[in-house]
């Protein structure tokens, strides 16, 4: 039998739904019945239209397959045994400790590029592919497996949205719509017009089937491929748990083994051995580069007044002449956070995301996996709205850059609901992040130029408001370190601070010499990692820190602080803002919030 | 001239207009370009349909106005001085520090229900302030200007789909489609036939309008009104800047005052003093709430082994009975997170709000508005989808309840995606906010509770597996408490933990105690506000503290331990998840985590 056969395909089908019940059964948990309704919709993909090099992962021709239902990693597991790259015996250490075939599927399988289990991300990452494509003017495609629950999800809306207005025809999402969600039934159940409705008034080009028919599966992803200008929906209409009665379209079947595993196989027709050869991709065609030149980054003179923001924009610009694989993204806010200096100057690099931060970052996420270097910036407290993405980002060890602007009170008039007040909490708490926080123009364009080499999600935060250069240009500042502004050896307390507030605790720590107490002043630009020796020093040498930041008391930089020293215990007061700002003028904000250079001057007499 | 006269209604936009010019220009700052293109649209709404009495803000029957698009506040607060509340003194105090005039609305205002700035927000929490209607068997009117660039963020078709799908005929979403968004044209400029095509997607009654034609708009008003079962979306064809050459229909003139405000103000026909009578509410219809009861909260026997997250459910479901104006809503995991208890019980009162976490939150948002006291529930990880949400929601004050399950790597099998281990670091750096981690069930229903009772955004943190019941029932344990749990005058170092740790921590207490080690071991199940004093005594005893938790390094329990005795400097070590996890069974997780019992009795004898 070959893919022409219809029975073969067929067979195929049912051995992943038999290799998915069995894989569960020998897990004792897992989503089997999530995986026997998109079985058929995945056997056809595989079998007649992916393009994918099993042998070489990397291969840049290689389609996308992005399972935006990571709950149906069985699924895909068993796909990847039929392909021949895993074998039945790894196949059955699914989800046992070690095991590379986690419960959701993750990037520690070569053939996976992002991780998963959240819903409502595969769709607008798969979006991200598909516009590193265009870029690359390469033809792989990308097909996304979406559940039917998931379109709950307003990420799954952002995408359409972008999707359709950009025409991203090498897109499919093939929505199993097998009527019920993990507590019961759907919103709209087996109402495929309903979802068709909705992509198509997003520009998508939909089709509904019958998902459990090869031939209306086989049609609808040619139909997909021929179509033009559009991304393509399918909509179709499944059976959660197909083949087997006992949970075939029944409730309280979700996300556990089947009760009787060696029936259910023997229901669908006991195991088999059928393989699945994926057809390779077409010639070599190789992704499109854009040219790259020695960096100029820019210099700015101590003294001037510069915006980190405005750093930012000039670095990432000079950035992007430097290397032709940097992509700069923004959330329709690049006048503010000045991305529009790249978007100027790379019209071709710059992705405009419009208000849609969750759709932001996965752009990025999925960029990267192309071989990108994207930076995607919008306001720090914005950032917030793509938390569960970024988080995510940091499971995949996906390589984004994130830029916060307008971090703190220190933004003045615009109020509560603009300032990046919990940023950094949020960022250090992710897994293998790195968090930037630069108080001069100098300082952040080279930690722009630095973040390029940095793996993981790391993030810089930068100040609405000029500030001045207090460093030369082309001083290094490695990720991981500090700066001791003050130091000398009658120091009494060392205060700690970043961006904003490094300027006020250089005033305070004037003010207080003229009084006789001299204190230290360290600029902790790397809020994570963080530089503990230096810290540690000042610890045991003064054994009093303050530290001041212009973000909340809980998770900032004075908690990262406390732990870098906190098996030393030197005496810590931290400076933050822990009341709800109005809007006022800069300096009265970092007045009203206390961490301004007065605040310094009486916590450090406090301490004393 | 009244109401009826078309000129009377030209007349009272030009105003605001004039008025919102005139309160940028005084403050330097602001968005006036915005608000001039909603004027006619809300001179209309207030002249004509509007039911609220000013007089009375919380009279029940009043219709609610939110400001979706929250940066046109300076024709917020127009509409306030023609609605004579607010003077024109006041006006010009528009963004000074101490004004309630904020550079967006917040409820310091008596008239704002909730602060809005984060675009996307207004509709959702509309959504949930018209389910509350249906709930209250009230007849008022729900309004949300939205901007059009908004309409980018999937917050508002996760909007779009629940009120679509709920047919919440009192909603009215009022769209400026004024074709600029900040840095240059949105996505569709003035097809607002696109908007139209995916509201009616989703289920909405729409009209196209022209924004400025006063008779259009009262039309479609009307027509919102009249239209039974289904939501109206109006999209309005609208010039920024309306009125004023300068700036109108202009690129570049966004968030700024007009350069010639005194120009500005005689091209639109110079000041004037129209004024603007409201229609109260008519007749006296009151809000219908559901019996109460006393209180029977579940009771564990000690030994037994009871999850968290199930005496979550039993508690709220008793909650419920004793309690008329709880509410719950859960985000189509009420199996796993246990809402379902109250959900059995309490059909009318549940709401099942799907996979879609913002509206979760915001309807949440939106139902405490209208005084019930709601609890949203989901997992811990997936309520970091709703953190821009949950951040407006302390700014705005509200009082709601998050139930975050699925804590930790102690779920197992189902892998990073699915654990919570930022939701501490995100929720302690809120606003106001409370944060708790019961260890045992009668403590979860204790605090489950007392929640009811707490003002802002109150968190609680379940764990999946089962645990021992450590407490009798019936025991108190007030927000900002901890607990001993031993304590001896020979104590050489106090172990810290709460929720699953506390159970690893009592037993490596016992083990290090045959060892001639004894130690202390603390309850901290509220991780904010702290409980100071007893973790100051514990510094002061031992000097030596261990905290231990299921949750990343930074920004949960370590940091609020050491937050708390930072000034006296005992030595701290803290045991967290620092690497990925992958899938493992729970013990195993807790292990090659580094916070089972094994590694705290290891980082004991490491730090003596």
């Amino acid at each position: 039998m070959t893919e022409h056969d219809p029975q073969y395909l067929a067979e195929l089908a049912a051995q992943l739904r038999v290799d998915s019940v069995r894989a569960a059964a020998a897990a004792g948990s897992g989503h089997p019945t999530s995986s026997m309704s998109a079985a058929d919709l995945m056997a056809v993909l595989f079998a007649r239209h992916l393009r994918y090099d099993f042998d070489q992962p990397d291969n840049p021709a290689n389609d996308h397959v992005i399972l935006s239902k990571g709950h149906a990693s069985p699924l895909l597991y068993s796909l990847y045994k039929a392909a021949g790259v895993i074998g039945d015996d790894e196949l059955l250490t699914f989800r046992r400790r070690g095991s590379r075939l986690e419960g959701h599927p993750t990037p520690r399988l070569p053939w996976v590029d992002v991780a998963t289990g959240s819903l409502g991300q595969g769709l607008p990452v798969g979006v991200g592919v598909a516009m590193a494509g265009r870029l690359e003017r390469m033809p792989y495609r990308v097909w996304v497996l979406c559940g039917d629950s998931e379109l709950a999800e307003g990420s799954i809306w952002e995408a359409a949205e972008h999707a359709g207005d950009e025409g991203l025809a090498d897109l499919t999402a093939i929505v199993d719509v097998n009527r019920l969600g993990q507590r019961g039934p759907t919103r709209h159940g087996w109402d495929t017009g309903a979802y068709a409705r909705r992509f198509a008034a997003f520009g998508w080009h939909t089709i509904e089937i019958d998902g459990h028919d090869p031939e209306e599966i086989d049609y609808a992803l040619q139909d997909a491929c021929k179509t033009r200008g559009r991304p393509t929906a399918i909509l179709a209409k499944t059976r959660k748990g197909e083949g087997v009665l006992e949970v075939e379209n029944r409730e309280g079947a979700h996300g556990k083994p089947l009760k009787d595993a060696d029936k259910a196989v023997g229901e669908l027709g006991g195991p088999r051995d059928v393989r699945v050869t994926v057809r390779k991709p077409d010639g070599a065609a190789e992704p499109y580069r854009f040219d790259s030149a020695p960096l100029e980054p820019p210099a700015y003179e101590v003294g001037e007044q510069v915006a980190t923001r405005t750093a930012y924009g000039e670095a990432l610009a000079a950035l992007g002449a430097a290397r032709g694989d940097v992509v700069a993204l923004d959330g329709e806010v690049a006048d503010s956070t000045k991305t529009e200096a790249f978007a100027q100057r790379f019209p071709e690099r710059f992705f405009e995301m419009y208000i849609a931060e969750q759709q932001l970052v996965a752009a990025a996420v999925g960029m990267q996996i192309r071989g990108w270097i994207p930076y995607a910036a919008t306001f720090a407290a914005f950032l917030t709205r793509a938390h569960d993405f970024i988080r995510m980002a940091g499971i995949s060890r996906a390589s984004i850059r994130l830029i916060g602007s307008h971090a703190g009170v220190a933004i003045g008039e615009d109020g509560p609901s603009q300032m990046g007040l919990e940023d950094l909490a949020m960022m250090r708490a992710l897994y293998g992040s790195t968090v930037l926080y630069p108080c001069d123009a100098n300082q952040t364009a080279w930690l722009i130029t630095e973040m390029a080499g940095v793996e993981g999600v790391s993030y810089l935060r930068t100040t609405r408001g000029s500030t001045p250069v207090i460093y030369p240009p082309g001083e290094r500042f490695p990720v991981g370190g500090s700066r001791v502004l003050r130091q000398s050896s009658g120091d009494r307390a060392t205060i700690v601070a970043a961006g904003v507030t490094v300027h006020e605790a250089l005033a305070a720590a004037g003010e207080l010499e003229t009084t006789g107490v001299p204190v230290g002043v360290i600029d902790l630009y790397s809020v994570k990692p963080v530089d503990s020796a230096v810290l540690v020093e000042a610890a045991i040498t003064t054994g009093n820190l303050i530290t001041v930041e212009d973000h909340r008391l809980e998770g900032g930089l004075g908690d990262a602080v406390l732990d870098a020293v906190s098996e030393l215990g030197p005496r810590v007061v931290k400076l933050a803002v822990t009341e709800l700002p109005g809007s006022a003028k800069p300096e009265e904000q970092l007045a009203d919030a206390g961490i301004d250079r007065h605040a310094i001057v009486e916590a450090v007499k406090r301490l004393l």
